[in-house]
């Protein structure tokens, strides 16, 4: 079985709809080419009563990896820390680790120019205090580590919001450990253009084949393009244990559907980039 | 105090990461300028544990809000409504203006010459049954009906997942109902671009002004631009209850904030639309 995600991604302004949380489509991607599994992803505010409750309710589904994005920076509306060590019942505390990460970022900083000086200033120094038992994991895009801790079977990983530093920081040290629990799996998704039919009437064609391919999902999308004007995208996938081939089974389902749909009259063909573009 | 909006986000495809869930700040924006907060948002999959863990577990909240996008249409993994209606204890019923509703868009399309012809199929049928005391409400753009329901104080509004669908309905429905639990409330945002001081400098200066002004709610984002290089926006906003004037404190806050940071030797300015567009 794939290893299950959960993201909690924390922070005022994502509430406020002033930025879009790119952070979740992206790491719900990745995790998906991963062959991994996002389950849920929670949006909280920095409160620290709001991170604790995403926390504790989100371990209480015991997924192998919580993922949290934002609140690990120097200001005081930063907390993502504090509410993870609350939820696990440990302390915060001063992270060696860490701290020399910060310091060396701080130094490197000045030497390139980039800032005038450096000192550990008490909002720098708040970067490094981490829960008990945390691993500090090196931001090469920016001063506040990433954190990695152990509970039960569950990893959670908490990383900076700013994407380019999210992006780096998943991909040195999540990515890996991602891979190593789904080297069993494999996975393969294709879509199909259907035009001339409604949802509606899709319905039974679509589950007539989940029920002769269990192994692969189908989700119906109402579309509109250009060229196309309104049709539907029939998205089908398959997330298999070797060495049974998500790809064979995909491609007979899909080979099915087109002859269902084809004899109910309309069209159909195989979905190309034009087609799904959002 | 500012009505409470909480979003329920339902889909797969949300959690693949092939669709970027632009439901989600829309509806967070739109909420935010009608002076209502959106405090919470989850996303999950197509699956009735799911919903129903996600509603009850939103319902121990008591938002006046709770909105969910997706999951109202005619395929078998549409179960939005089926899971709002275990969780609150009722059962789902044929709803006879919702069916109403969709039998006239059907009849429409036909005339229109957009469909051959409609006939009330059992997957049409399925989005009226809705949970037992619901009101449906018209949508303009598509089959499936929106869903209003109350249970104790809070207002469920069930959308779907269509963009252009959710905004019509939104715009119809829920707007009025947030603008009259917000009438006694104004609200008033600005931005600041702060440029030679990082965010570990800033921090000290922004719990001055927060002290001061504790009306004031400010975020600081590092960004870059082409123009600037590296920087750091201040988004400070305000949400009063009337007759206090959530300008003129924000505007006092940005001119402390505006000395403060000019005396410690940065160039601080307003923002203008170009410095924040994401």
């Amino acid at each position: 079985m794939p290893c299950t995600v959960e993201l909690v991604s924390v922070g005022n302004e994502l509430l406020i709809g002033k930025v879009s949380n790119t952070n979740a489509q992206w790491l719900a991607e990745r995790v998906t080419s991963l062959r991994g599994r996002m389950i849920r992803a929670v949006l909280v505010r920095d409160e620290i009563s709001e991170i604790v409750e995403a926390i504790r309710s989100t371990l209480d589904r015991h997924p192998d990896f919580i993922l949290t994005t934002g609140g690990l920076g120097p200001t005081f509306d930063d907390m993502t820390l504090e509410g993870i060590a609350h939820a696990l019942g440990r302390p915060l505390e001063l992270n060696d680790k860490a701290l020399q990460m910060i310091e060396r970022r701080g130094r490197r900083l000045v030497a390139e120019g980039r800032r005038k000086e450096f000192n550990l200033t008490d909002p720098m120094k708040k970067m490094a205090f981490l829960p008990r038992e945390a691993i500090p994991l090196q931001n090469p895009q920016g001063s506040a580590p990433g954190v990695l801790l152990e509970f039960g079977k569950t990893r959670i990983i908490a990383m900076p919001g700013v994407p380019h530093e999210m992006k780096a920081i998943f991909s040195e040290y999540v990515e890996p450990l991602i891979i190593e629990m789904s080297s069993n799996l494999n996975y393969f998704e294709k879509s199909l253009v259907v035009k001339g039919l409604g949802e509606s009437s899709l319905s039974p064609y679509v589950d007539q084949v989940m029920t002769e391919f269990p192994e692969v999902y189908i989700k119906s999308h109402p579309r509109r393009s250009e060229l196309l004007g309104r049709f539907i995208e029939l998205h089908m996938s398959a997330l298999c244990e070797n060495p049974i081939d998500a790809r064979s089974i995909v491609e007979k389902a899909s080979l099915l559907v087109f002859n269902l749909i084809s004899q109910g009259g309309a069209i159909v063909r195989e979905a190309n980039e034009e087609d799904v573009r959002r």
